[in-house]
């Protein structure tokens, strides 16, 4: 069905090439290839190794566009990147091809205050974007953990998540338009500065966590809102999981309040972020932290809505109740809340899987004990932390000291892991992509007829099979 | 490239349909046919007759199921059908075949106050499940003008919109998942109740507005949320449209807060409601009328909200404002406002072209500007209303008296109106969809690779092109 035949990059490719974007624009340095055929994805949990042939940096959608015309006809495959802080290999070139870095498109376009709207391409920075709105009163909703670092291309073209998504959305939720370019190097526009538009189909949503498969993001217009005026975050501990996890429906059903975060970190995952910053938390000792964070227009509400969570915090097993209200306390707790992944990846062993599950936000107390029965009975050790106000929760399973069959007890304790999230009316990840890492996990969470949609949208959209091929799905 | 051979229904179909539906299930009747082949779209605007051959009424996901294995094997058409309260002939039968009716599966399936979801089957009546939800403190946000007729499985194959779309988003920003039967008959869920999902493609997302085109949608999981405590709405009259268009971006940016609704009445518009309600609403010589919902979890912050709110309306040249803060004032006022597009059927002469445009919020001022000059022109009357705050515009473009070349002078009209909203960044439809009635006009708003990349995408789903043929592009 797909045709996996490309031709390699040649010396006349890569003359080619040189003429679409300028000289400067293309590499075939060894080591810059290398990382840049990397994510965050350890290169040694790959089955094999994936290095591209050659990495190229366009500097404008003209040359996006000559370029996929070129790589098309010549049947080259093409990986599009953002930072490389992605988390499931969908920037790694799983058949060669060229690498295809953004970081040369990284200008905001256009702030609009009558639309409030942002349009920006694809190499900005994320972080950047909630400033440039902030700076105008404005809040650009999307606040993934990597914020500081990632593209708001990667962004968009995995749908990240983060911290906010139980009251805006995941990145999708802010997307309004973008311009593509098609696997052929037409462009197109889908949607635009519009707030509502249902003429033909919504392939502004279909791009969003596409994971450059379907076309490649040259510009996006991202929505903006008035900023809350006052923000107040409260880290609850609780003295065990289950105690927590039981209370987090309640925020929202008895507590009559939509938070933009409630967050978790086990005691392990506090435990790491205080090392890895060299820094205390209070109540470090708990076995579990929530981070519950309330936005209001004025500082009257926010108290009331503050004083009334608070109590039911109490009321229902929390230890106790820490308010960080002002702008050193909040940095600091998030500082933590942001580097547990970065943590873990410092000190946990090499022997890891890091997981990014979602349940219904119901099942959490049940996944969470699932997990914990799995890890004893398998003797693997684990850090569990994430977005429980949404059922997405991280989990690092990882062993200690030299385990010669490490990878085998892991996938074993994965797969565990995958059939109790399956049970709960879970999925396989939330906000990190399936990329390459996880589409071989695929046909345990998505049925035979919608593999088989996938594949034919996909085919619909490329029918070369030249961008980013080997992702989201199996293919062989 | 497209199949249109279509097999008819003969006397057999029709005794396999009555195998697998049950006789009671399908009608031949004339009348029946006739009507259930109509939706709000006067049937007079239609070029031909659309009559389908059969009316079906499945039971359950297994009987759509073996309808359309059966419908695909034979290539008959089939045409699923809401309430029929579109406004775009998205239920119209194009190329004759099965009309499916889902007014038998109209349960509410379950209320999951854990997760804050509601599943219902796809003939629910809307406001049945903003009642139900409410009934436990919680909000369904999907507020189509129609809702108290219109079907949610309607909603969410034409991406309803309606009046809290500003702050909610339309009818896609509450979905979950669903349960759809393919075209050959497979079954497969989209989504789930989970808050985050980027497994896979966004398939819930691509469903959602694509007008019954792709899939059969069985099962629907809405997202709740808690029911704001307080609601206010203020009633804002100007003496002209400018005044009135120009201040509604001030409403957010210089405010700082996210309205539930921002709506927008003509003189016209108001006038006409007022004349079918029998009633009167203040100031109604005015010649703009804008709606300000604002929600609040307290009272003091919406009187808050309210009075600064209502202060900028009078910097900005309202000529007064209302506050309608009891539920009597409030239902009426809304009452009026979702009359409006009724009235305009009642009493505006048979020689009419409803129009549905978007344009970003900041050229509505431009846009009504042109719209009065072209009406002008042309010798057309107008009335106009909408969802202003989001740059949904509905214009009812008529002529009064006898013209026997009305069809011509109304199109030339409308033709010069989409030419302003294309040059303003417009669209042609912002919720009530393509339907047949628009997809003549696709090809002025959406450009050729995307036209074509709408048709493969939706053979991907439909290789034998049975699912509402003939719908949101041209094909022919």
């Amino acid at each position: 069905m797909v045709n996996f035949n490309y031709s390699p990059v040649t010396e006349k490719v890569l003359e080619d090439l040189a003429l679409i974007l300028g000289k400067q624009n293309i590499s075939t340095d060894e080591e810059k290839i290398e990382s840049y055929s990397r994510d965050e994805v350890a290169p040694h949990l790959w089955k094999e190794k994936h290095v591209a042939e050659v990495v190229c940096f366009p500097e404008s959608v003209e040359q996006v566009s000559a370029l996929m015309r070129y790589a098309n006809e010549h049947r080259i495959p093409v990986t599009p990147r953002g930072a490389g802080t992605g988390l499931s290999g969908g920037a790694v070139p799983a058949f060669r091809g060229i690498e295809l870095s953004f970081e040369k498109m990284n200008r905001i376009l256009d702030v609009d205050l009558k639309n409030l709207t942002i349009t920006v391409e694809p190499g900005v920075v994320t972080s950047e974007i909630n400033r440039t709105a902030a700076s105008f009163g404005l809040l650009y909703a999307g606040d993934p953990c990597s914020g500081d670092a990632s593209f708001i291309g990667g962004n968009v073209a995995e749908n990240a998540g983060g911290n906010k998504v139980i009251k805006y959305g995941p990145t999708g939720g802010s997307v309004l338009g973008m311009e593509v370019v098609l696997a052929d190097g037409s462009v197109s526009w889908f949607g635009g500065k519009r707030r509502k538009d249902v003429t033909g189909y919504d392939f502004v949503h279909l791009m969003v966590g596409s994971e450059g498969t379907l076309g490649i993001i040259t510009k996006i217009v991202l929505k903006l809102m008035p900023l809350p005026a006052y923000v107040v975050d409260l880290l609850v501990p609780f003295k065990d999981i289950p105690t927590a996890m039981e209370f987090v429906p309640r925020i929202m059903l008895e507590g009559k309040v939509t938070p933009s975060s409630i967050e978790f970190m086990d005691g392990a995952a506090i435990r790491l972020a205080e090392r890895f910053l060299s820094t205390r938390l209070p109540c470090d000792d708990a076995e579990a932290h929530l981070i519950i964070q309330l936005e209001g227009v004025d500082r009257e509400t926010l108290s009331d809505d503050l004083e009334r969570i608070g109590d039911l915090c109490l009321a229902h097993g929390a230890l106790e109740v820490f308010v960080a209200d002002n702008r050193n306390t909040r940095d600091k707790l998030w500082k933590a809340r942001k580097s547990v992944a970065e943590a873990v990846w410092a000190y946990a062993p090499i022997q890891v899987a890091n997981e990014d599950i979602v349940v219904p936000t119901s099942e959490v107390p049940e996944l969470m004990a699932e997990l914990d029965r799995i890890a004893r009975e398998k003797s693997i050790l684990y850090v569990s932390y994430g977005h429980v106000g949404d059922g997405n929760m991280h989990v690092t399973l990882y062993l200690e000291g030299e385990t010669p069959d490490w990878k085998e007890i892991l996938e074993d304790g994965r797969l565990e892991l995958y059939r109790v999230v399956r049970r709960l009316g879970g999925t396989l990840t939330g906000e990190h992509g399936v990329g390459l890492k996880r589409a071989e996990y695929i046909p345990m969470f998505l049925d035979e007829a919608q593999i088989d949609l996938i594949r034919r949208v996909k085919l619909a959209f490329d029918p070369n099979n030249i961008l980013n091929p080997g992702k989201i799905v199996p293919w062989e």
